[in-house]
């Protein structure tokens, strides 16, 4: 880790190998996926690296293990606690219960049964608050007031940033097994956890890989942000992509605005026809939110045709009994 | 290829080399996939080998590729014809497009339409015919008498025999890769395809594997044939697991009478749950077909249970606007 002039304590590529050997024996290695049918929609030559297929179903739990298990025994011994609806809240408490440490979430009582039926199935405890950053916040004050747990953010935390960086590390090693080298990757953005590993790795392994954010239209903070130069962030955006409602923070914001090429977006519509494009191809779960790479791609052919694109799958929690296009 | 004393050509191992060799460049390495909570669940320990992500979402392209590439050049020029429930009519499309030669194939006119427009994706011609052995091989006799193609049997044939063995053959050398030694390997049953590769290649190379095929109690001819020494055929079939329904062939009950252990049912009910349970935890589509094996595991724990179990996944195409839970 390093300090920046304001004070910002920013994770270097030496903590992403730490955190890479740490986490190991909790994550799979998971695939890079080809479909010919979607080279030739798209012009260029995509590779997909399936963290849906990850523990979990979600690179989260990369980052929430490297924090997990970066804790020193006196502090592992209370636990951790983070409020989240979706996919951290399920990988902290992946992680937690492969330690064998407590794991308290705060959930809005309005999030989905099946992700509070995961956490549950991961021995997290969840305190409930009302669909309000306020409630969120007055709730998860007293729980870490109670348990005395370390706060892991989603994203916004140096530990965890380091470790969703293992994953482009883990997509540069499988490119050079089968020999091939990648022009640029696309990832989602919505906190910007991710994309800001997917920064830490390239910029110190092979800076000259571009890296492009997609963002949903109806969510595009990050897009403005970026080209405003300074951090806006939207009160409650709607989109179905439900994991990318989140603002870019502090430390992210400094990966975001330092590497990131550009932030491109896609329409809802756009992004429900390349999940449904990727499942019907590709065999495979992909959550809304990590359609939102391939609909841009479809969608800005003068950028990606002709390339070899990585494009990182972060999810695969979807309800399957409510598909968007049913 | 060997002549046993019925006349019977009956594939070697040096066949599903050479078929390795051949089709290589015109299939998919498919990964092996785990997960923790069906372990949890079937007290086994389990090794899926995807080949719903394969291409054409079906191990029958190893088959088919070996087929349409082993043609001699004269005969390639008169295209390649069959008659299928699915994905051996458009594994075999694939094939013959990647060589560029005319493919028509008979299919049942209640095949799924992601079947039927996967083989007019791939450039191949279809001719319906009723959904029963007898109507699919009268129309069949007429394609062929008018095209002159080369006959590719969806699985009571050398030549897909040994093209569908190469699949064993890989997963052992993954799972050599990853040190781990199977105990058995359950892979569905329909016309014996897939088991008589499974049942060639672990003759050869791991005979002390014992394999289990696991068929629809809907459709449950080969269970039968199986207890009672001969084939038994039915002639229309009705089970969800729709590429189940073909009855065994002489080569195919060859190798299932000689080399498999068991071969275990399940109800449609549960053949449903375990295509969900996979969907909701492994994140990959996969057909009602290739949810048997995992039903059966649920079903026979006395047999699986703290075993090393490989499950083969083989195939993805499924309707996304027709699934059995909605």
């Amino acid at each position: 880790m390093i300090t920046d002039k304001n004070g910002l304590t920013i994770p270097t590529y030496e903590d992403v190998l730490e955190a890479h050997e740490r986490i190991k024996p909790y994550i799979h290695e998971t695939p890079v996926l080809t479909s010919r049918f979607l080279n030739e929609l798209t012009g260029a030559e995509l590779f997909f690296k399936c963290e849906n297929l990850q523990k979990a179903a979600a690179f989260k739990v990369r980052g929430a293990s490297n924090a997990v298990f970066g804790l020193s025994e006196e502090k592992a011994a209370l636990g951790v606690a983070t409020h989240s609806s979706g996919n951290h809240a399920l990988s902290l408490s992946y992680a937690a219960g492969r330690r064998g440490i407590p794991v308290t979430v705060v959930m809005p009582r309005t999030a989905p049964q099946a992700k509070k039926d995961a956490v549950i199935g991961y021995g997290g405890t969840i305190v409930e608050c009302e669909p309000s950053t306020t409630s969120r916040e007055e709730v998860f004050a007293k729980v870490q007031a109670e348990t005395g747990g370390d706060f892991v953010h989603p994203y916004n935390a140096p530990r965890v940033i380091a470790g969703q960086a293992t994953c482009s590390r883990e997509f540069l090693e499988q490119m050079q097994e089968i020999g091939v080298k990648p022009d640029m990757v696309v990832a989602p953005i919505g906190g910007g956890g991710m994309i800001s590993g997917t920064c830490l790795t390239l910029s110190n392994l092979a800076p000259d890989v571009k890296i492009y954010a997609a963002e949903p239209v109806n969510a595009d903070d990050a897009a403005r942000s970026f080209k405003a130069g300074h951090i806006i962030a939207d009160d409650a955006p709607d989109t179905i992509a439900d994991g990318l409602k989140v603002p870019l923070k502090d430390l992210t914001w400094h990966f975001v605005s330092n590497y990131v090429t550009d932030i491109l977006t896609a329409t809802e519509e756009e992004i429900v026809d390349a999940m449904k494009l990727t499942w019907t191809h590709m065999k495979i779960i992909i959550e809304p939110s990590c359609a939102v790479p391939l609909a841009v791609i479809l969608k800005n052919k003068d950028v990606f045709a002709g390339k070899k694109v990585g494009v990182i799958i972060t999810g695969g929690n979807v309800d399957l009994d409510k598909l968007p296009w049913n």
